[in-house]
């Protein structure tokens, strides 16, 4: 019952055997490699556009290195309170960018609205040069609370952004569990809807370490080889990195296990939801289920074998939130035995009542 | 006949193995996995010492981040002219160390000495508070013309070093290369001669993408773990790193790998060297092979498919320089076509002549 | 009838001359001059205990400074919302610091509790090396509230930073208006109830551009020239602050002109605080008054010759709130003028009403 | 006999009475004052065009500043190895162009020649994406070594800056003193001849802490009002930079006080040049002399109340280098008092010999 993070799962079979393949015999490097050459080509025919692609060994660097390219020193970028830039990747965007600040906004289930923008656009510009002004807004796709912008949203905060002179980022960590769930293209889910820069995360849904900055405007992209080199991010043996990640594009396999995880996450969301003394804390849409439930509850679910973080005290709600996250690797038998051990405590705990 | 760089072989099929290994089950991330504490022992086991281990993508990210803990801001690290953190790393050491310099000594064969740390210092002092104050000597080993320090050479560096209230570090992205050819312990080729931080390197040896900062003064350490984060070089899934770095230190392959790439760079080396209009430029000692050969033979290897980059005119040499690297996955065969190749086109040469 | 800053007052006439006489003749430069010397004994005695004092060029390069010396890039300061290193200085902090957050706390009156820094250091340690780990905390004496900070207040925050490893730092760019107020000694507002480095302003109490950053730890000091080089804030004729900052703390010359702000201030808050339609929106214990008012007052106070800031709409409060500042060179008919136009706006508003 | 620095010298009396006039009333803020926007106007009728004028508060500040709006933080800057830039600032530029590197070239007498920046640019190039890649070039005018480029030089380096999509920056801490010997207008040593940037330099001339970032090309100023502030060099009370600077250009103070210490600097090297036992190192063109001495009369002529600095030891010439640089504040009867005093030990010397 691994519900810790989709983090502690192994790598997808397709994957590793796309590493083996690639083992085989000598090729250049630092990029210089046939199958390098190809994941632009794949990619490109995936989003439906003209793109400029480049694949890092982290989320922390392609997301650092993404901002660092549309914001200057002197600048900001505008997220979610809860994002993962700004509250988890111990200021890795602070140092890419130079300095620049992370500007946070508040928000109900991750997601932030246009308005808020506008917002904070007039807070910073009426500050004058005494306060840093912000030249890119990030959103993450899905959400740290998994839910997920639909096309709509996003662009709407791409045309919010638009009019402000902003350029709009993803933190994709989790894109292809949002494309499944959005029932999107890729196109429109990013660049269709305003997205300049995406950062496309694979480690999560099945990669061993492989994750790729997509520039939809390469405009942008000008200087982005120098700045991964020096931030220690061009893989010598680049290969392996972009085995892996056409591996995950190879015949759907980063939908399938997109779609996977987020199955059994709805599994368990619809098994939980409705236990006495069980709350589910959001819309679940993607591979992660928040939810409250008693200590003695929590503490006996660890007992029994699973493994989860608690997550966070709500204000408003009595119990601990306790955050499960399934990933491609999940099997079906541990979503049941986790809902039916839960079951089981719910229903000894509302008799003890 | 691949002598392009040791990082265009592939992966050392036992490093392999150990990646398909560790990943037939689920595991903490982060690091918190038993592989990675298992990396700690045996680096403590091979080094003969108490030390801290952080294992990290790429050699660039190693050596940078461990010049970050050096040198502060304002300070700057001495090295060779030809060192990799001076010229090959796009100025990511800058980056790392916030701003600080890195200032180079001239080098015959990649090998600084002990007076020039001293004249280093002199001049840097006499500039008062509006130089650089030098906190930091990186040397490479073995060095970037395919020589090797011995131990007394670096304990040389490593007193001077001390003497001026310097740390030691050593970039050793060919560590094993330089250790099979010193014959000496690890330790005597790193803290028992004055080696403070060691980037230890596995790529060009026969990992897939693993490298590690090792510090033999744990208290150099402190706020590492932070750094990694932010520079976007913590893996998630961690294991896979340790795993690499593990196989690769199991059963000696490490040692084995290196020895055979140094006995192929000698074998190329012996070949080569007695050739007419043929000239070996250093002494070989680790697997690399810098020769000057006259322009028509170079096109003329190049042709016959041989593949390896011209790398540098050197003063009073009529000929360009060409570096030949070997590696764990050269065959003799490669070398035996490559030299006969070139005795061939030598012959010729000298009868045309 | 000047309330716009503090900063839009002339040089107080002993600066001035201080200046002119300090130019009388050649003087060894970069801080090696007889005015610099006597600038470190002056503060020594004035603080009462040993120190290290170093001037600059401007308050934000003072903070900015004072803080690059406590945090470490990958860490983070904490400070009230409203900070000025917050808000007002687009991101000095965070360049000088390279990169390391500013975590902001929120705050009524501009003053933080103790206890908030417990709350933010738990949830950093919470977040693990995923998380910035905060090395300071700063506050600003007198408040951008225009509060005062009592020594009791510093004593707890200083305990409380002392508790958790946390460096103190103040933000004095209006130290003198706080003391006079607190009826403290310099030591007992600073280093006596922990404070580990000040920013000591005088810009603001009538020097043309002076500010000092004082370390009572001087072992925090090392570097720090270093670093005030690079940050080009080191004056080659550096003995013309030195001259500035003397003069300023000649024959009480800092206190006489922060005790008339002050009283300025205070007949601005009497003579408005009881008028009908007007509400004092702080306990001004320094040289600045927030007061709400109606726009139409607001607009013919302007109108009427009178220059100061619309600062803030604040919830619960139908009217904007607007930031009176008074100087040394506040004339009390600049008070009485204003009050009384103030006095006849309201008058006349609550007849019409 | 003061010849240590250009900076030991006190304020001219007209820049000093300017600073007491701006002192006289109130004046907004950061800027906002009648004298800053006058400053303006006066530069653009001095160098007869549209240009974008910044004072700050010292040259390394202005330089600091203005590589970091032309150098992106994976580029690099290109200068005369014995810049200031490269030796002098402490590291400043590198700090604030967020890590970019400082590529010094060879240079005789402190010029650099367009040749070499070719050279230097087919080196970067050739380093690929490995390689910083310089995005600058900076030369200082008058030179380190007290010569100064003619306006064909500095079209020369700017044409082969042009060429190579490099922008050329001008560090200016001694421009008036370039400019008066080179008989050129402001517009021909700059703007007219390819500077794009210049560091427009008062301090050592006369002014207090006064020197001024000007761009040619307004477009690269773009946000360097933010740069600025959060380098901590705006200054609240703005004005007292501008007045400075205009009273600077009043009148052609800046000129005379130029013309005035080249002159003294002549007449030094006319009445050292030819004394027995002492060589003059470089052709005498603005307000510096390097002259040879033996140890023996330099020890004579601090003794007998001379004032200058030992500077360097130089190959091939047996006796130490010193520096005597002369400024507006310098009296005909301190050079002519050096003279004799050095042409008594100089004949002494001679006759012991």
């Amino acid at each position: 019952m691994h519900f810790a993070s989709d983090n502690t799962a192994p790598i997808s079979p397709e994957i590793l055997a796309a590493i083996e393949k690639a083992s085989r015999d000598h090729a250049g490097s630092y990029g210089a490699d046939a199958l390098t050459e190809k994941l632009g080509t794949r990619a490109r025919d995936i989003f439906g556009t003209e793109l400029s692609i480049y694949p890092v060994g982290t989320g922390t660097a392609a997301n650092a290195l993404a901002l660092a390219t549309l914001v200057r020193p002197y600048g900001a970028v505008i997220c979610a309170e809860e994002a993962h830039i700004a509250t988890d990747e111990c200021g890795a965007p602070e140092f890419f960018m130079g300095g620049a600040k992370v500007l946070t906004l508040p928000s109900v289930d991750g997601r932030i609205l246009p308005m808020q923008i506008e917002t904070a656009m007039a807070r910073a510009v009426d500050g004058g040069i005494h306060h840093v002004l912000p030249e890119a807004v990030s959103i993450t796709q899905a959400t740290e609370w998994g839910t997920v912008y639909t096309p709509a949203d996003i662009a709407e905060l791409g045309a919010a952004s638009r009019r402000r002179g902003l350029h709009l980022h993803m933190d994709g960590a989790r894109f292809a569990n949002a494309l499944v769930q959005a029932g999107a293209t890729p196109a429109e889910l990013t660049w269709k809807s305003g997205v300049d820069v995406l950062s496309f995360g694979a480690t999560k849904n099945g990669a061993m370490a492989a994750e790729a900055v997509i520039f939809f405007n390469p405009a942008l992209a000008a200087g982005f080889e120098r700045r991964r080199k020096r931030a220690g991010q061009l893989w010598s043996k680049m290969r392996f990195l972009s085995a892996q990640l056409l591996a995950y594009l190879e015949n759907d396999l980063w939908l399938r296990n997109a779609a996977h995880a987020n199955d059994m996450a709805s599994a368990l969301a619809g098994g939980l939801g409705s236990l006495p003394g069980v709350r589910l804390m959001q819309t679940v849409q993607a591979n992660e289920v928040f939810v409250a439930m008693p200590d003695e509850m929590i503490e006996a679910l660890l007992a029994g074998g699973a493994v989860f973080y608690r997550w966070i005290d709500m204000p408003g709600e009595p119990n601990p939130v306790v955050r499960l996250v399934t990933s491609f690797a999940t099997r079906p038998e541990e979503v049941e035995n986790f809902v039916s051990l839960a079951r089981r405590l719910a229903l000894a705990n509302q008799e003890a009542a």
